[in-house]
């Protein structure tokens, strides 16, 4: 977090319109750093700090700054500023950011750009958000095969300062198929008369611009890749999504994930307003109730029989505890090894059936031990027998429902981790209770006078 | 996966010793590819595939490969390819794959290493597991401040052979303090005849060896580093780490922290072994049943009251089942937000205040909906009253403990995520519990009936 003292210094300079003091503030920090203390001001002030600075020197930091404060600070702009800080933005983030913004300024902000630049805007705002078309960038550096790396290396040099990266150089033929890769470390060290299409690399992994994106993301940290290259179903480049996108990508699914397996929504931040919170928060609440209804209309269904022996109540919330337990155990392991590309649809139905035998093992033992304490307590073997088996029971429901139903969502191509928590505490509840009060009802003779 | 033939001709070339095939067969595809089918064989023979294609041309597949399956691999090596290999592995993998094997067999891989290179291990295995000293690698490159750009091109093409990385150049001075950074691309495109110290970017950002390695990944995605420098506390250039190792490094930590939010050991994964699932999560169930019992032991309190209204033991399922929701979201809130840097601990208290507020405002209104629906079911207006009164103090308890217990767990300096599931269950089952049933027993005269 950017210090107050420092964010009002900021201010201060802004309002001042003093450009040196703001060359000095700018050059003594990381534009990330800059970037954070400037989305706390409001976005007429951070429009006059690139009015200020101007839209070349200014565009570093500004593309760290989150895009809606991005979308607001635009329309402060003046039109110079605008059509310059647009026509310079790298191709990603800018086709990110106009999709932040309404129709009608979309329709302005492409107005301003160059006729190159807005083809290029409105390719990508074309791929679906998920895709990795979406999350590319055009600016890549490329060369022929038939050049020789005295050659390359001058061509890299002209391509430096407007490509995204590099370090990875996209070999292409003349209709710009994917032909090979070289790395600006391969042409450092080979002889400057070797021609690239000997010194690179031809087994050039790359992705379809439709393919979903988290799964590009778990490709490039399984291969180290610091870029991905995008092709057309005719192995043409699109683009390429470099490690620091794919990056974020990684984080923030692991996010997504947290965030849906505890029934949160991905918009809520620890920061967010207290209003703000409540609204996110509410309607899983609401689910979560919908769930709890039918759990408790089950028990309701055994009132008489808990009236009879009102030790079932007690117990009958161990059962569904551990039962809730089991079942979260059993999801998250699943729901992490989907994210992390390490389940085939092909073996699902092995996990299913591990998943199971993994609760009926642990519902053997741990309703043992709870059977042996709650017969000890209330003094009756029949109520620690009812405890063990339905516990060995409940548990096989949790592994089973804990893995079907994320590989469910998957196949539906649905996020596994969507209320998935919801419907296997359900599950759980439901099925701990029936299998509990049922059989507490089936043998309550033996149960009666505790 | 690899597919099972693939497996099988590597198994058959490798018990052919076909050098020519093999070398075929490992130019086809990524190393990471041939590395994870080498894994599924068992230790002799992935030994043998060394063997038969030389250390030299494994360095690259062999990295890719698990350190426990490296580790039972070194066993079957020849003396000769062992001390190779030892030599050759980048410093970082090296001192993580000693760590992996037993003392006596570590001195023995020790006296294999050229001495500089023993001297770099024991450095490296000193540092805590968890320290930015522990990843590092020393393979970094160097320049000095005084030298021109054209000399220094040429430093870093005698550089590029032996280096981690490249792409980030390191200026130090004499006694190798960090005084600079510059990238290959500032190098590139600089004028020949520019002195590195004239092009450097002099506010580097470097860790301390002795840093959380958690915090090193956090830093280095918000900043889009390609590579982090470790010094020591005079600012000497110790090491770097790189974005692929602080990328795992990321996964890792978020894999941790839902594990962990779900009463997994990080151990466990999708494909281990049933037994070895079973022991893993046993311990944890014993412990939610620690947890259980004394919830359960609350309701038995209130054992007289359960049995004059028995509707209360179904409705009290809904109250334990939203508390423990809305402190799972409050605590997943939390745990996230401390995972990826949002909280400072000077704002704590605010975020507990926060929580507190969302769950009174969740709790007025989700205890309303739920509140009337009691009503109308069993026709008892008190009934829906206490409910909404026991639900809006749970949600209070969800809020608070959902967001002090990972809070408390860090300032301990412990994993915020670890356990803290249960604690928080067992306040809003005890809570709720507690709330809704005693407030039936206050009320019970208007209660009866039902």
């Amino acid at each position: 977090m950017t210090a107050p003292e420092t964010i009002q210094r900021l201010r201060d300079i802004i309002a001042g319109q003093d450009r040196d003091a703001l060359m000095l503030e700018v050059s003594q920090a990381h534009p990330a750093d800059v970037a954070e203390g400037l989305s706390t001001l409001e976005p007429a002030e951070i429009a006059g700090f690139v009015e200020i600075l101007g839209p070349r020197e200014t565009l570093e930091i500004f593309e760290f700054i989150p895009f809606d404060v991005q979308s607001l600070t635009l329309k402060y702009l003046s039109r110079p500023s605008l059509a310059q800080l647009m026509n310079i933005m790298s191709p990603d983030d800018r086709a990110d950011l106009m999709e932040e913004v309404d129709d009608d300024f979309q329709e302005r902000l492409l107005s301003l750009l160059l006729k190159h630049e807005r083809q290029n805007v409105l390719k990508l705002i074309n791929y679906p958000e998920d895709s990795a078309g979406a999350h590319m960038t055009t600016d890549y550096a490329i060369l022929r095969p038939d050049s020789d790396v005295q050659t390359a290396l001058e061509q890299v040099r002209l391509q430096a300062a407007t490509k995204e990266t590099i370090y990875y150089i996209y070999v292409v033929d003349a209709a710009r198929h994917l032909v090979g890769l070289v790395s600006l470390r391969d042409l450092i060290v080979s002889r400057r008369k070797s021609r690239v299409e000997d010194i690179m690399s031809k087994q050039v992994i790359s992705v379809r611009a439709d393919e979903d994106i988290e799964d590009v993301a778990t490709l490039s940290s399984r291969y180290d890749f610091l870029a991905v290259p995008v092709v057309d179903a005719q192995e043409r480049m699109l683009g390429i999504i470099t490690f620091d996108d794919l990056y974020d990508i990684m984080a923030d699914e692991a996010t997504e994930d947290m965030y849906h397996l505890a029934n949160l929504d991905t918009d809520e931040k620890v920061g967010s307003p207290l209003l703000r919170s409540v609204k996110l928060r509410v309607p899983w609440l609401l689910t979560a109730l919908g769930s709890g209804l039918v759990a408790a209309y089950t028990v309701s269904l055994f009132a008489k029989t808990i009236h009879e022996v009102v030790a079932l109540a007690s117990l009958m919330t161990i059962v569904a505890l551990l039962g809730g337990n089991a079942g979260n155990q059993s999801l998250v392991v699943v729901v992490r090894a989907l994210a992390l590309g390490e389940i085939k649809v092909a073996h699902d139905w092995r996990v299913l059936l591990k998943e199971a035998a993994v609760g009926l093992c642990n519902g053997l033992i741990v309703g043992l031990v709870i059977g042996a304490i709650a017969a000890l307590w209330f003094g009756n073997p029949w109520l620690g027998l009812i405890m063990w088996l339905a516990i060995a029971g409940n548990l096989v429901i949790a592994g089973l429902f804990g893995s079907m139903v994320p590989i469910l969502l998957r196949k539906l191509n649905l996020d596994p981790a969507l209320g998935s928590s919801i419907f296997v505490t359900t599950a759980t509840d439901v099925g701990g209770f029936l299998l509990f009060l049922g059989l507490a009802t089936l043998v309550l003779p033996h149960l009666m006078g505790n």
